[in-house]
């Protein structure tokens, strides 16, 4: 699935994902209401207006780019209902092409870890069948357990020709609390990414592995550093646009070849219409069409991070 | 929410949780096969026989224990019907009287840290009414990303009377990898203990802080060092039994009042029936019954480690 990622950001000219976020707040009066109407203003109508708002996105931004990344606690904040919303996105978003990276930061041990990972990436086999709890293509993980808590996602990834993303340092301001402590005189971020490395020549695409890294936007010099330490790995880009990082800063975390980093913007996109440039065009029944435009301004913008010469 | 749960803690002298953390394997063939009967050999048939499996072992057991802590993997592994059955277990056992700990490990930031804690410990308003997407009482909460991943968690669980448990050093044997990295001399895991004693001082019950920690039964030396950086805060000790952890090492993690432990035991309850030296006596068709033995068992161990004069 790395390589099958790889291929769709050369194709479509884009190291971008649409990050899907969705809160209440973001989505039109019009698209709660007509859900709300038909299923009660309930938290079934919510996880509704929440699919039918992913739905215009993904019809008005699936040919542009690789990849959606669904952020799972907008969906379980709904309940059940709300993470049935996130299996009919994830499924629909798969119909149009797209690569599905599940934004989970699920991690544990042993065989809970490994449920994780089936649930996501992975089958249950009953009887003759085999299902799929979840679809997602790639997971975010999160490492603090060690290697008990990763290797079982790396066993099912394996399995599956699936992967992952696995959080070395996150976008948010207090993100260095614990992940910049120094041990021996080095980040405990750094370790991480050493072990990430490590992790991920265990599950190799072509060029990239399977096993990939999450490091912020927001902290271009410490990209800079991980990008070298982690050279094979697929470095997931949190933290651009609204959270503040900017293309021209972005270029440490790409490789010489134009690849190995992807850049997630939420908010940046799915909520264009209601920010400045987009809200003086665009009216909350062009919402879509907002997010399409904010794609293609971000397109551009990030040609300045990756094409190197 | 903490005052109760030490109330029961006191009420039914058993610092006991019951972790249901079912698997396919440990279900009798009987209780599968009916649920495969009713609703196909399929997600919604195993999450029917998970859920029956669980409310055998909560009829036996919730008098003898004051909480049990569903682990939410498990669960999600069988997706949106899996997770039926874990909203149905949490009901059940809370109808029963039981204090409910969802063991869901969740962590990211801001708004995102807050949807899961909305999902798992809050409430969703729609119009005039508040819905509870699921039902915990407290949530895991794993703190790689720092006070941004865990701040909106303790302002849901103010809003709410809920609480939580930070991991802080989790109970497999890799758990040193990034846990144990020692900052000028001290682990990591003491650094994260730091702050979870400062976060709770943000929101105190009677005696014992509504944030609360993990530490695994398996590292008691380490167990006796947290338990003085965080006296008033109460601890989760996962790593009894199957991992390795038994009542006569336990002291340490509790205070001198006997109070400031609650230790969960899994496998060595909910499949006793499968293991010696309940195997002899209970066939799979008394496997609640077993349950109750290896709690009423555990009960006795324990008071090896939480009675002191």
């Amino acid at each position: 699935m790395i390589n099958e990622l790889v291929k769709k950001i050369k194709e479509k000219d884009a190291p971008i994902v649409v990050g899907l976020d969705p809160m209440l707040s973001y989505i039109p009066e019009y698209i709660l209401e007509v859900s709300f109407a038909a299923y009660g203003r309930n938290l079934e109508g919510a996880a509704e207006a929440i699919w039918q708002y992913n739905k215009g996105i993904i019809d008005c931004t699936y040919d542009l780019v690789p990849a959606v990344k669904p952020q799972i606690a907008m969906y379980e904040q709904f309940g059940v209902e709300g993470l049935r919303a996130f299996k009919r996105t994830c499924n629909y978003a798969k119909q149009k092409g797209l690569v599905i990276i599940g934004d989970v930061k699920r991690g544990d041990i042993g065989s809970t870890s490994e449920a994780y990972a089936i649930g996501h990436v992975g089958k249950v086999v009953l009887g003759k069948h085999a299902f799929s709890p979840f679809t997602e293509d790639f997971v975010t993980v999160n490492p603090y357990l060690g290697s008990d808590g990763v290797k079982p996602f790396i066993k099912v990834c394996k399995e599956e020709k699936k992967g992952m993303f696995i959080l070395v340092k996150t976008s948010n301001p207090s993100s260095g609390e614990f992940q910049d402590q120094l041990v021996d005189g080095r980040p405990l971020y750094e370790i991480v990414a050493d072990k990430v490395a490590q992790w991920g020549q265990d599950h190799m695409g072509d060029e990239y592995s399977y096993v990939g890294a999450v490091v912020g936007a927001t902290y271009p010099k410490m990209g800079e550093t991980l990008r070298k330490i982690m050279p094979n790995n697929y470095i997931l880009v949190p933290g651009y646009g609204a959270q503040g990082g900017q293309g021209k800063d972005l270029g440490v975390f790409f490789n010489k070849d134009g690849l190995g980093a992807i850049v997630n913007s939420s908010r940046g996109i799915i909520c264009a219409y209601k920010k400045a440039p987009y809200a003086e065009r665009f009216g909350p029944e062009d919402y879509a069409e907002a997010s399409r435009q904010a794609v293609l301004d971000m397109k551009e913008d990030l040609k300045q991070a990756y094409i190197k010469d």
